[in-house]
């Protein structure tokens, strides 16, 4: 099984620390092939990068399932059989299914899936404060807002968590500790991909399951790979329909098949 | 006043169509200054046609914060005192209310809230059966999905709304009276920039109260800047972080002030 | 255009405030015609005087209509083209709109819906905790309810308001404080007519976008106006029935057409 | 045990039907003290009427209070343990509740929370269309519009149902009927005090339980004077505030106690 | 009429207690049959404890359907009117309502219902921490969620609540004092049957109603019964369909009539 | 790794039935171990046997975390990884997590929570009326229920699951249709773990995805132990507490470790 992991930012040590993370809890057998988006923003904070993102990660989907997508000299090697969208926003993932046959699954909404099957009420702890309204809008379009008891910012901008200096891992553990306190959280949705790999050991500080979605979208990915499902083309999901698209985006033009 | 109203879809019939329904209800002394799209989907139907209207609709907002937009052959000619989003999905709300100083209004949320004031509970009648999602989850995050009786889709491309050979106004019609019958609609939302033109006829033949999201979001307009209102920047629409933007989209790079 | 502006309360000197606000903002060509009600409560706090200030209310919405209310000698001088209930409570709205022909606009609403518009997040700061409950039932049934973060009481008797010796101003600043601070409100609805001219000074002393219902039902009633909308038939605001009223309310009852 | 029963419309066939289907289910040493308003309506549908019924009901609440309400030649003999408000409306609930120290049912919320007890999801049969709405925002407000899977309008006026000549009884058996069949309503909960006496006999014919308000209120009244439990002064309905009121409403101002 | 309250924990002091509180607000007219559970659980807090306690509750229904439940030699004497499941977590509402002809009321249910007919907001005081989520999960499930303000924990065992050596008053008393102060609750729901003998002393030492779920029951129990309505046959609560039951459990096999 | 599929009911084909289901998309390395309740209902229909079902399944859940389940003779052989609860009510879901220290998936759940990530809108379609409450109210619980556009009984008793004579399939198929065109269903869950065997050939009939919840369970369970995640025992799940149990039931009081 090969999943494509498509980073939506630009930043290559978090595309790389987010593979790390997928490779190690995919089965034997499964190939995480990851790309970086080749245009937009550097990290993707609130609104306005999300935005400026898409381009990017619906450039690399569309390559990925054609197999022709960026990673190394002869391309990603031929078909994927699953998508993941490595940024917790989701950035995408609607535009994302209209785009692909396999299915694709975002880390955000692969977090909160699990962290539903292991605790009563989850808090996720995120970067900077306006991505807060990013995770709540997707939590209430999923229907999982209500098993989240709270949204905490640790004030931690993104690449921050790329710079081994910071004193990152020290704010979110802090906003860890609150949320059990405060909020009864029962488990922990770390909110970046670039928290990857501070998962495992913030669990063991804290005595709660800490959930990277990276990992978990991994394991939903290949769920649905082998249940033998894909996104359904009924309903919102059919294939963007065949039209003229103008000036910089012109190559972006839908095609049909 | 001048009010900046941007068609994110790159059909200039349309915006015209939009202009003229905005000149149609602005006050004496607003002048409504608006601009095609330069880039993306000639229509915007579904949620990939939508991610790639992004880029063009901020490309334009960010013209004409600085007067520099693309009308006539010197720019817009000086800023404007507000913005309208021109799509009925409302298209880049959030990304284009981080991005500007003056207020932004999309033609949906405008429609929607008229509504709200002449009615207990209204209908969208829309284009594609695709669009529905996006309206709903539009009408839920605004709050007013309860309003709402129903969204019908009239299996109208939006294409064909230009074209005055087509039965586009019959079929939206036939939606409207099953609207009113079946779903108990007290009035009628449309939904779509591309059906400015035939709201007051459509009003007329059914006795309800037919709304333009077009002519809604102009008087908003107004009435936001004759208040003195203007988006917050304190929370999610506090303006984009600077950061490096990379490959064709490196241009979009926020600067900062 | 006229507008009737009707404070549902019987204190004349908040008519007056009321109808200074509104004429601040209203466009040129716009009359404000405000008129104080005839019977009821001198101040609206709570469910019993919410339910008392009612006839008086109508009976000036029916006036209105029929351009022989109580302003001047000569009444109000013709028909208006809107009405605005000036009581934050939206004191009656539902009634008035199946008794006018005019579209009808509470304040408290029209609050709600530009407030929506700057912020993904406002607060109200309103005068007594016992109209917290109203304040907040009218939300929900607006549907708005989940775009509030905090209704706040500032503990201003609303006759408070129009003694200039009072420490109001005092008190409702603190309480926005609070708001911004503890609720992350992005905006401040003033949730009461009486704080119709703080609202500038207050904004430039927080920071915030600060929102007076009355300006803010002006230019909705305007935008009504413009576009040709009024209050829909066929639902719930219907016009009344025409039946017997007994005893000191006998003139009340409904005649039709 | 004596408990008021104000029917707020100003029509004194429907008081005595429900006082009699009051007394069908009070407890022995239960007193029904039935009083018909003195000032209003003779009926309430829709928002007009509701909010002109208002005075006539506070006043017979206040006079109940003091054990002066206006029943026979010495009025009603001395204060009462109960009021039950009985328009399916609930109209004026809230403020009736500030007014009394006794604790204050509604016919209609009585109705909602006896249907709760005995069925999964019941349905409401009212009489006009225009009451629709008014019971809807109830349901919604108590809680219970989950609970309900349709509010249907079998389109009988309501002093049709004091008219033994009209189809009534037929229209209303109709929708029963469609509730059971098209929404699977396991109960009705009948939408209106002047159905009281229609109860046993479509409960027989349908095989299904049918609630009526009155009956319902009774027995919650007496649970609550037997529980010694009155309405809550710590909130909304703390007495309401000592006042001037003016005009012909000038009777009503609040004297505190 | 003859009400049969089960107790589904099998402490045999605790059915005393709740029998003491039924029968001091029972009608004259009304006996108590009060049952203790004869396996499973001495105390019920949390998941595990419930769904153990649901073979004895359903035991003791069936016996007091047929009127050979286990009180004294001769067992209940006779078929009962109603059955009152005196759990705070309203354990096994839903099957007992599908075996029993007679309406089954539970208590925690009883105490939501009646603090909503006199609080705008109600707090509930229970015990263990691990008992919130299971009466959350009933409010929410009831409709009743939004009305009520908090649900607190005291950290009291439901034993301790047997021992008068415990300082369980006084945990549950502070609790109740951070409700009115923290939450605004304006009327407490007591969350233990255990509780019961302690309502009408914390509501004189606080001043708000405190509602204790067993005398609540009694009261909507004798309210069905004497409006004649039970448990509606039509949807889920259909007696349970005939089928073998395997081992320990074959006796619970539903034989039909 | 080793799953642990526990059958709440007590009929062993169809226990068969669902491991097979299981193995078939188990990953190479995990191992199913099938277990059938010892005691309780032939099969779970509605309220009362989901009660019924309880004891035996916790037993089988206590037995297997100590790897002495009742699989052959020597017993399921050792501790397992993840437990899964093959009945689509997910019965006993909370009570067997508190149990566990293995992470435990009900089949409902594991269905919901794939069919959100392939498809905007789900509809079920399950066996009886009667379990379609059920359904809901997991669904809203979960928070799911906003993206279930319908719950459909196809009037299959779950035991003509078992009968290869029986039109089943056939009656399951007309539901899957209606579905589709009139709920616009874009992916349809099977409501029953007897239906296992059929998910493929319907989904190739209709074009659409169907989901079995079996085969979704687990992928969820090895999911999670790949991630490391269990069941958090900071609330509601934590350990039952140590206490004695009556009767029959007396050996299920827990004791601690």
């Amino acid at each position: 099984m090969r999943i494509h992991l498509i980073n939506p930012n630009t930043t290559a040590s978090m595309t790389e620390k987010a593979a790390a993370a997928a490779r190690m809890v995919a089965s034997p057998g499964t190939q995480i092939v990851a790309v970086t988006s080749s245009m937009g923003p550097a990290s993707i904070e609130g609104f306005y990068d999300d935005a400026l993102a898409l381009p990017g990660l619906l450039a690399a989907i569309a390559a990925a399932e054609q197999g022709t997508g960026k990673q190394g000299v002869g391309g990603i090697g031929g078909p994927v059989d699953a998508h993941i969208i490595a940024c917790f926003d989701d950035t995408g993932l609607d535009a994302a299914r209209t785009l692909a046959r396999a299915p694709v699954v975002g880390i955000g909404e692969a977090g909160f899936h699990l962290a539903s099957l292991i605790a009563h009420r989850f808090a996720v702890v995120t970067t900077l404060a306006r991505s807060v309204p990013v995770i709540e809008a997707n939590l209430a379009r999923y229907g999982l807002l209500a098993r989240c008891c709270a949204i905490r910012a640790s004030d931690v901008a993104v690449l921050e968590l790329e710079d081994p200096a910071s004193d990152a891992r020290g704010r979110i553990s802090d906003e860890i500790g609150r949320a059990i306190r405060a909020d009864k959280a029962e488990a922990i949705v770390l909110g970046c991909a670039g928290m990857a790999d501070l998962a495992r050991s913030l669990s063991v500080q804290h005595g709660v399951p800490v959930i990277d979605g990276v990992a978990s979208a991994v394991t939903l990915a290949e769920g649905l790979v082998r249940t033998g499902l894909a996104t359904s083309k009924l309903g919102p999901y059919a294939a963007p329909r065949v039209k003229p698209y103008a000036g910089r985006l012109a190559d972006f033009a839908p095609r049909g098949d």
